[in-house]
C-alpha cells in the first residue's frame, strides 16, 4: 500500500466514524468524494482493492466499512504511544491523548527534567534513561519526539536500541527512517512558512488577475 | 510553483539556516541532496529554476542562498501568525512562537473562555470575536486553528469574513481551501494512525522476509 492510499484510507475512515457519530447509517462513494476532494471512482477503486464493495444503489453500510477500513488500516484496538519530551507540544499531546481518546492512548511520558518526573501521574512520566525499559514492559511500538532539537540525535538512538519501530517527529531535527525504524516528520515552523509563501503567490496571482481586464495571465 | 517545490525549497532553506549556525559558509548541492534525501541534480534543477547558480567546485555560498531562496518564498521580515483556540495545542504553539522564534511571531491569541482573556499578557488573548478587528490592526494574513473540532465551522466564518489569507488547520474538522483563504490541516491523531499502519506493514514484510531464505518474496 502506498502512502497516498494509506492517507486516503484513513481519510475516509475519520470521516466515517464522524457520520456514524450524526447518526447516519448509509453512505455513497460520491459522498466520501466531496468530502475529500477526489472523484468518486477513486473512492470506488481504493475500496474495492480491498475486497469492499457497496450495493448499487444503496451505497456502503457506515459499520461495514469503518470495521473493514480498521481492519486493512490495522488500527484497530488501543493505539499505544509514548511521548517523548514534555515542553509544550509533548504536553499538549499527553494531555489530548492521555484519555484513551479516539482509539489512541499514551501510556507514559519521558523527559530529562527532574521537576517534570512523575511516575505516580495519571499518565506516568519516567526520566528519559527508563525509555527502553518502559516501551518494552508496557508493549509500545510508537513514540511522539518533541524535545529540543539539540537532544532530538541523542535521544534518537535511545530509541532505535528499544523496540520502538515508529516515531512522529515534532523536533525539526532531520532525522531519517531506516529499516528497523520509520520516522515522519511534522515540522510546524515549516509549515506555517509554507503557508506564508503559498498566501502570498495566491495574492500575486490576484494582483496579475486584476490588472489583466481580459484574465489572461 | 508547486507544493513539492515550496516544500523542497524550505527544506533547504532550513538545512542551510542549521549549517550557518554551525559556522559553515559553503556548501555542495550534493550535501542539500543528501540531507533531503532527494538527487543533486533535482537540488541544481530546484535552485537553477529561480536563478541561482553554483560555482563549479565551489558550490554555493550559504549567506546567499539562504537569502535568495527567503526572497523566493517570500519569507523575509517577521511572518506575524494569530492562534486561535488556547487549549492544549494552540498554548504550545503560543509558548513557542510567542518570542519572535525563527522568525515566526504569533502576535495574539483568541479564546471564547474568559478565564484564559489576558490582554496585558506578553502575547495578548483576546475574545474570539474581536478577531476581525484585532487581525486587521496587525495587519495578521496567517491564522492556526486549534479550537474543538465542533467550533471549527463557526469559527472558519468568521476566519473569512476576516483579512487572513491563510490558515494552519490543527482540528480534525473538515475545512476547505477556497480562493479567498488557503488552508492546510496537520492532523496529530491521523499522523499517528498512518504511522502505526506503516508500523504494521513493515513488520509483516520483515516477517516474510524471516520466513523466506531466498528473500524471494
Amino acid at each position: 500500500m502506498s502512502k497516498d492510499v494509506i492517507e486516503r484510507l484513513s481519510r475516509y475512515r475519520s470521516v466515517l466514524l464522524r457520520l456514524k457519530g450524526l447518526g447516519f447509517v448509509r453512505v455513497f462513494s460520491d459522498n466520501l468524494a466531496d468530502a475529500l476532494g477526489v472523484s468518486g471512482s477513486l473512492v470506488r477503486k481504493d475500496l474495492g482493492q480491498h475486497g469492499i464493495r457497496g450495493v448499487r444503489r444503496g451505497g456502503y453500510t457506515i459499520d461495514t466499512l469503518i470495521e473493514r477500513l480498521t481492519d486493512v488500516l490495522g488500527v484497530s484496538g488501543v493505539l499505544k504511544v509514548v511521548v517523548i519530551g514534555c515542553g509544550h507540544i509533548g504536553s499538549a499531546i499527553v494531555s489530548m491523548y492521555g484519555g484513551r481518546r479516539h482509539g489512541i492512548c499514551v501510556v507514559a511520558g519521558f523527559d530529562i527534567d527532574p521537576q517534570v518526573i512523575d511516575t505516580e501521574a495519571a499518565v506516568p512520566l519516567y526520566d528519559v534513561h527508563e525509555l527502553v525499559e518502559v516501551v518494552d514492559r508496557e508493549e509500545v511500538d510508537v513514540a511522539v519526539l518533541s524535545v529540543p532539537e539539540e537532544a532530538a540525535p541523542s535521544v534518537m538512538d535511545m530509541i532505535r536500541s528499544s523496540r520502538i519501530r515508529g516515531v512522529l517527529n515534532f523536533t525539526t531535527a532531520h532525522l531519517r527512517s531506516n529499516a528497523q525504524c520509520l520516522v515522519h516528520t511534522i515540522d510546524i515552523r515549516m509549515e506555517i512558512e509554507k503557508l506564508f509563501c503559498m498566501v502570498k503567490m495566491a495574492s500575486q496571482q490576484d494582483a496579475a488577475a486584476d490588472t489583466d481586464p481580459h484574465g489572461v495571465t
